[in-house]
């Protein structure tokens, strides 16, 4: 018998019985030994090769748990498998793709960012060390429904600052809104067959509708919000609608067309999933309280997050489910892990709970405030009536329309060469761009302007 | 003109526009000021109530924002709504629920948990901490995909520990298994009405599934895994499967299988979805490489996790995608955000790429080996042959049939009243629990063993 087909090195540093398990393996693989064919024994095979019994034994275990040899007490070990295995992987190996280069950005208005000058990195760190000082804690999963302590302080804190009714039991957190969506989508039964939503939608929230099959239903808006004639004909039994932050207009839906939202929904025993994004960060006049806190049927879920709050690398949001929902989700919640990291959710309730997170949205308001009426004068100022400014109070953006014969693309090209970042407005008509300042300093937006100014060579 | 309606309180310490505010806006609800109805005047208001016109004003502009009230120029505010709103949300308020008192178990043998005293807690905090210092990379969102520089450490990792075959470009980052099968769902197409799963399915996935609407179907196994014949009729293009870590058994999934799995997904272009389960923690023998690194048509979707290997409070998981569900991923990749925290994805980073995962890796299998030789000793000494005990490997549990008159409920209570936690199996017909080991130090043990010997008092 020849063992060509077993070739060891004993300078690699590979241990001898991994060298010759993957040889044999090999060897089955390749086809050069067959299906039912017999190997050397332990013993022969150590001799043969000058290795030790428990090297080769190790091999030879290792093959029998994968599937590769079978052993037949008294008579030795036979090749079970030989499926030729087929090659062409190589050009899968791991290669890296080139990072974007953004170092050349010196002002981002991007709508992705904060400032992180406003951020409370360093209490945030310290709640973050602490939890991560109690083993107990971090050497365990966490509750199904999220974290207790966090579920009880935004029980409080949504009630002051949004109005939303909820006891922490009511409360589920996730890692944002869409892994809460996905989790709600299974808890709708018979309203589940057909959403509808405000023009022109919100992606992020189809795709999870699409995913788990509920047909998405655009209607059309009035002056105030979602018709609701169009409403009541679609036969939609479910709703998705951003209250406090309408994607088309940035406007808030009046109170009275909340009303007849909440009326529709009691007489038909509809759903309203309030998406209330960024609800709490209003600074021209007080936020609009939750649609939640309103409803007397029993219809609305309330889904709360923290992204222009906190560190928008966090991924914490929450929803708040009504009585004959919460039942449902009771039945089920095992069968969901919490996808919020238990780590950030404690250090979130420490910071909650201490009213810092209340203190950071006060501050936060003044801010915007500052900041949106500081770059609608340096606009003005220096394009005139050239540019047309709306304002977007919670997206914390202006919209510009300009009047130029460059097209939306043209200007975001020339402002990427000159150091700004700046975003288009897809699918319009005009040279349309969006500047987001959540996270452009106060001190930039004159020295941002005057660089978009020279950067656009208007004449 | 009367103003019963607004009581305000000059010692409340609440803002006095607050209470103006509410006050008007309680009246409008509850029908006192009827739709149409014309307010009065700013200055005769702060006249007749003795408040500054600025007070007045700042009520009524939050009630135009509100859409209670609108303004026309020149002849004042005019209520917008009347609609009379319900009580009956007192019973509602945050309450707290009572926290399950643990600090009377001394024991615990749950299998969700892991030996706090062998975690690398020192090393990861310094990863935090350092990522947390890099203000750049918390003041903005993560990749939709995941971070770059994670989905580079696990491309070389998952090669090196598992043998899976996937640039970085192919890895779609995600907090756990769930999210991450959600996405997937979306991506099916054709694949995606039914999925084979072998008897007895996992819940937590089939939960994702059906939310997805995609039909789950149990096909039976035989002592090597699912049965072909069963496969092949059922009709589905899609395989749910856990080849390191199958549910009933723990036992691996010989490799013959797996190249007949892989045969019949090439020929019928179905998709396997790999879950890699604790793939990587077998401690008796080398751990059986993934079937994705065998894959030589692109009908594998790797999973892979780290909940026994890392702390179980991260919530981070990742899959690698076969090209042509790749690219269908990146048409849609920016309708997903990322729900695992972009901190605790670099973190891992630095982890995996120091090689200290690795290293955590080989301590952790040595160290579970040692555990489970120690358990099985303790209980056998204990109960002799009064106790059957199956040994699941990569669950880290060993799965006792005890001889006795006692439900598997009684033992479990009265393990509990000892301050030993236990987990029963469910639907079983004789007495069987499961003894989870990841958690319980090995010093603890015997002392373990004897209490729980003790708590069941048998003759």
């Amino acid at each position: 018998m020849t063992y060509d087909y077993l070739t060891l090195d004993t300078h690699s540093g590979i241990p001898l019985y991994q060298q010759l398990y993957l040889a044999i393996k090999s060897a089955i693989e390749a086809g050069h030994l067959a299906k039912g064919e017999r190997l050397p024994s332990i013993r022969k095979l150590s001799e043969d090769l000058k290795l030790s019994c428990t090297t080769v034994e190790a091999a030879y275990q290792q093959l029998c748990v994968e599937g590769y040899l079978r052993p037949r007490p008294q008579r030795g070990y036979f090749v079970l498998a030989a499926l030729r295995k087929d090659a062409g992987h190589q050009d899968l190996l791991p290669v890296s793709a080139p990072q974007p280069n953004e170092a050349t950005i010196l002002y981002n208005f991007g709508s992705d960012c904060v400032d992180s000058e406003n951020i409370d990195i360093k209490i945030w760190r310290r709640h973050i060390r602490d939890v991560l000082n109690r083993q107990d804690v971090i050497a365990s999963y966490g509750e199904h429904q999220g974290e207790q302590a966090l579920r009880e302080a935004l029980s409080t804190y949504s009630y002051g600052v949004r109005g939303v009714l909820a006891a922490p039991e009511q409360i589920v957190i996730g890692a944002g809104t869409q892994p809460l969506l996905s989790v709600l989508c299974g808890l709708l039964n018979g309203h589940g067959s057909h959403v509808a939503m405000e023009e022109p939608g919100f992606l992020q929230a189809e795709q999870v509708f699409s995913d788990c099959g509920i047909e998405v239903l655009h209607l059309p808006a009035d002056s105030e919000g979602i018709r609701m004639d169009a409403l009541k004909s679609c036969g939609a039994k479910l709703l998705f609608i951003s209250p406090s932050n309408r994607v088309q207009t940035g406007a808030s839906l009046p109170m009275s067309r909340r009303f007849e939202l909440l009326n529709w929904a009691k007489e038909t025993g509809a759903i309203i999933i309030e998406d209330d994004y960024n609800g709490e960060l209003r600074y021209r006049a007080r936020p609009i309280p939750a649609m939640q806190g309103m409803d007397t049927g029993g219809n609305v879920v309330y889904i709360g997050s923290f992204s222009k709050l906190l560190l928008p690398s966090v991924r914490i949001g929450y929803m708040a489910l009504p009585p004959a929902l919460m039942e449902r989700y009771r039945e089920r919640a095992n069968r969901y892990n919490q996808t919020a990291s238990k780590i950030e959710q404690l250090a979130l309730s420490r910071y909650v709970k201490s009213g810092q997170l209340e203190r950071q949205l006060r501050r936060l308001r003044k801010l915007y405030a500052q900041k949106s009426t500081a770059l609608i004068k340096a606009l003005t100022n220096a394009f005139g009536s050239q540019i047309e400014i709306t304002l977007q109070e919670t997206p914390l953006c202006l919209i510009l329309t300009i009047k130029t014969k460059k097209t939306t693309q043209e200007l975001c090209a020339l402002s990427v060469q000159n150091g700004v970042r700046i975003m288009p407005v897809q699918d319009s008509g005009a040279t349309k761009i969006i500047l987001g300042f959540a996270g452009i300093p106060l001190r930039d937006i004159d020295a941002a302007v005057n660089r978009l100014k020279a950067a656009w060579l208007f004449p």
